[in-house]
């Protein structure tokens, strides 16, 4: 199998929309963030291959008895939402979506319509009216009808301007408009309510800082109204990226795992290239749930592939990174599942790993590993990290709403000068350790230099130096004074 | 009885602790913020007045029986929390507390002293550890050992400087020190972690303005790490004002409901004078208790008697005010209870309003009145209020571990032209409605100008005229050059 990838290079916002593919068949976009987009073949073997569930979707109003329920854990609210409209259904629900007073759809917003429509926020069945978004910006959780509380720590909401808001009028329902200008999905007994965003990120982020990347992105170029109601997705979100092939759905990554006949399965969450520290800890985790009993212990290595700050590696890098990492057999491809997460990323750490632990559960995973500083970055303006390192692990510990999945804690690996291996990190003999920061390792492969032997796969390594000697030969190109044709 | 109270005038920013009063029986602090004090007796009635509850402090090792358990509602985690030594207890304790490394408490964290010692914030045992406060930032609430939730919105937690830490070392314990210079309580088994000021203010407030006043006037100027554990209270905290019988504890509050054999107790938090239409609000909320069955609703009106912004109404006038109110007959004295709430004003809106409902689950009522923009106030750098005045009510009752106290929603009332009285606003003759805000209430109050008949008991309202005019006085002459007897 043959997947064609892109290749980036950064261009500080640019205004992704000029990127968009119409695709007749599938409401699609690329998923690129201040990229230029040059398509080209960069690999071509597929270790990550995995059967592709031939599940249907199901129409809202579908069989109950269609719903997958995992034996290993529950999805919250205890029915996995799938809110993608029957295929019989969409004709005639994209004519009632033409006639609505039209939403339109920001990249970023479609990438939440793809996570609330499979059900990855469970229970949640749409962006959230003002009710789900205070309890949200305030508890970090939901309580449903029971009583019972699940875990919501990110406020998933759907920003709109004065003019749209005044298109709106009384009606109850509008279209949601995807970048190619077709409707994707219908938003329906909608509730419009204030969007104080200063509020929301002070209390999504603990901060108001400037240099916030989802903030710059997304939240300081909307409008100043939140629009929720109760979503239906008229057809698969795609993005004909090559990659659509790895978005496997909640639903279907249950199927899988039961296929696999898994016992326990362990999620990680990342945003980065696997190295062998990574590795190590994973097949330790393995090992761990193996001595503890379990038979068959699947690990769903899970990249997330929405959104993320434009030095990150990109999507497509990445997880041709990661199918090196399979290939050379660091990972053992029969007890990993690589699919990606289609949620956009926050950098929101101790708010934003609760997201990303609930979102797993609901993906059918009862273990989830988490490190240090999850879903942290640097202090945009201070010389420190954004969040205290160990808070991330110690919120998701107490986390309302996450009591069922079991968080096994990040031991840290780090590179052993004596066995040039990575190895957990024993501060006994703190001198003989160097640790390799994700900064550290992208200034390696930017400049052509090796880490040292054992840090990373070398084809998995290769993968970074190809790209960012790509990167860098655009970004030269780019610096050129245009030259116009006569 | 005659209560000596104290004339208040503004002097911004001036250090409380000059007003220390030395007391060698009580640990002891004069209530005021910005304030110059001079004693005088301003009024001689007092039909506020309730039997003092003769109940001795019940030392931490004391008799389980001994706990207060009201029949309307539990306190948070079953048991209420009492940290106040016995007295037999004391002479050991203090000699104790002398031999530790010393924190000094600034006047706001005596209050607190006060407030956790007596267990309003039950079942928290002392100042935050960083578990609870993670917990409180993050989910405005804490796990008990059992798994359930109790509310827990405002962190609760005592700031020390680099020095402090220094001097603290290893010690398992440390002596709190009050503003008289004696230890006035133990914190044991100690853990200090960072203090992230702007975390905790966005996570808090919901912004990081500058402006906030318990930011201004406790967080801004704080250490930089946070000291936690398990709190003893050498003895009861007094802070000899004329006002300490109306500090009653929890416990006290409990024991004053049985005896007045209530079934029913609504909380009306507060820290301005009352008006008519509050007023009428309490007397139609102890109406709709009477119609839904209940024999004998009691009124528990509350002001706060910690720290409050300069602006505001000090609290002995509002005491003052409130006993006019009672005399006047305009709240019933038979049916009405009215006594101090000692913890410091945050002005954190709908997070704050969680604890001011709360605290009072721990003092024994089961109802709760909450109005528009609870614990709100004016935006301190933009033209508009800090928090949307219906977020308060929406957030309290969604709050998790609060669903055993009973929301009463305020009806707003206004004054009504036509009957020249405060009545229920009727959204339909809109136009025959005046809106009489605090700010100017305190207008009116401040240029002698006497509100519409019907607003305010004519008793009470001039309290507020007799403190207006001190207030100018006092500003006056704090306004004339200073002249250097020879």
């Amino acid at each position: 199998m043959f997947l064609t990838t892109k290749l980036h290079f950064n261009l500080h916002h640019q205004h992704a929309n000029k990127n968009i593919i119409n695709n007749n068949n599938n409401t699609c976009f690329c998923n690129y963030y201040n990229t230029k987009i040059r398509p080209i073949t960069i690999y071509n073997t597929n270790p990550l291959i995995i059967t592709t569930c031939k599940v249907k979707s199901r129409s809202m109003q579908g069989d109950e008895n269609l719903i997958i329920r995992s034996s290993l854990i529950e999805p919250d609210g205890g029915v996995l939402v799938d809110l993608v409209v029957g295929e019989g259904e969409r004709g005639a629900k994209r004519v009632e979506a033409e006639s609505l007073p039209k939403v339109k759809l920001t990249r970023i917003d479609v990438e939440w319509v793809h996570v609330i429509g499979e059900g990855w926020a469970s229970p949640l069945r749409g962006f959230m009216r003002e009710d789900e978004y205070l309890q949200s910006l305030h508890f970090n959780s939901l309580r449903l009808k029971n009583g019972s509380l699940v875990n919501m720590s990110l406020p998933i909401v759907l920003a709109i301007d004065d003019e749209t808001k005044g298109k709106i009028g009384s009606s109850s329902h509008v279209g949601l408009v995807g970048l190619d200008g077709d409707c994707v999905a219908i938003l329906r007994s909608i509730e419009i309510y204030k969007h104080n965003k200063e509020e929301r990120i002070a209390r999504t982020w603990g901060t108001t800082t400037s240099g916030l990347p989802y903030v710059e992105e997304v939240i300081t170029p909307s409008g100043n109204w939140l629009i929720g109601g109760d979503l239906e997705v008229i057809q698969p979100i795609k993005y004909n990226d090559g990659l659509d092939n790895y978005r496997l759905s909640p639903k279907q990554l249950r199927q899988e795992f039961d296929r696999r006949k898994a016992d326990a399965v362990f999620a990680f969450q990342l945003r980065n290239p696997v190295h062998n520290g990574h590795a190590l800890l994973m097949n330790d985790t393995r090992k761990q749930l193996l001595e503890m009993g379990y038979q068959n212990p699947i690990l769903l290595l899970h990249p997330l592939g929405g959104f993320t700050k434009a030095d990150d590696v990109p999507l497509d890098v990445r997880m041709e990174q990661h199918s090196k990492v399979l290939e050379d057999g660091v990972l053992d491809p029969k007890t990993t599942i690589v699919t990606i997460f289609p949620s956009p990323m926050h950098y929101a750490g101790p708010t934003e790993v609760q997201w990303h632990a609930k979102a797993r559960i609901n993906a059918g995973a009862n273990f989830y590993i988490v490190g240090r500083d999850p879903a942290g970055m640097g202090h945009p303006t201070e010389k420190r990290d954004l969040y205290d390192p160990d808070h991330g692990k110690k919120v998701l510990s107490m986390a309302p709403g996450l009591e069922k999945l079991k968080i096994l804690p990040f031991r840290v690996a780090a590179y052993d000068t004596r066995e040039n291996k990575m190895a957990f990190f024993d501060p006994t003999c703190s001198k003989d350790f160097l640790f390799i920061s994700g900064t550290k390792m992208r200034a390696y492969a930017r400049s052509g230099e090796n880490p040292p032997d054992g840090f990373m796969c070398p084809s998995g390594w290769n993968v970074l130096v190809k790209y960012y000697k790509r990167l860098q030969v655009e970004e030269e190109q780019a610096q050129q004074p245009a030259v116009l044709s006569t």
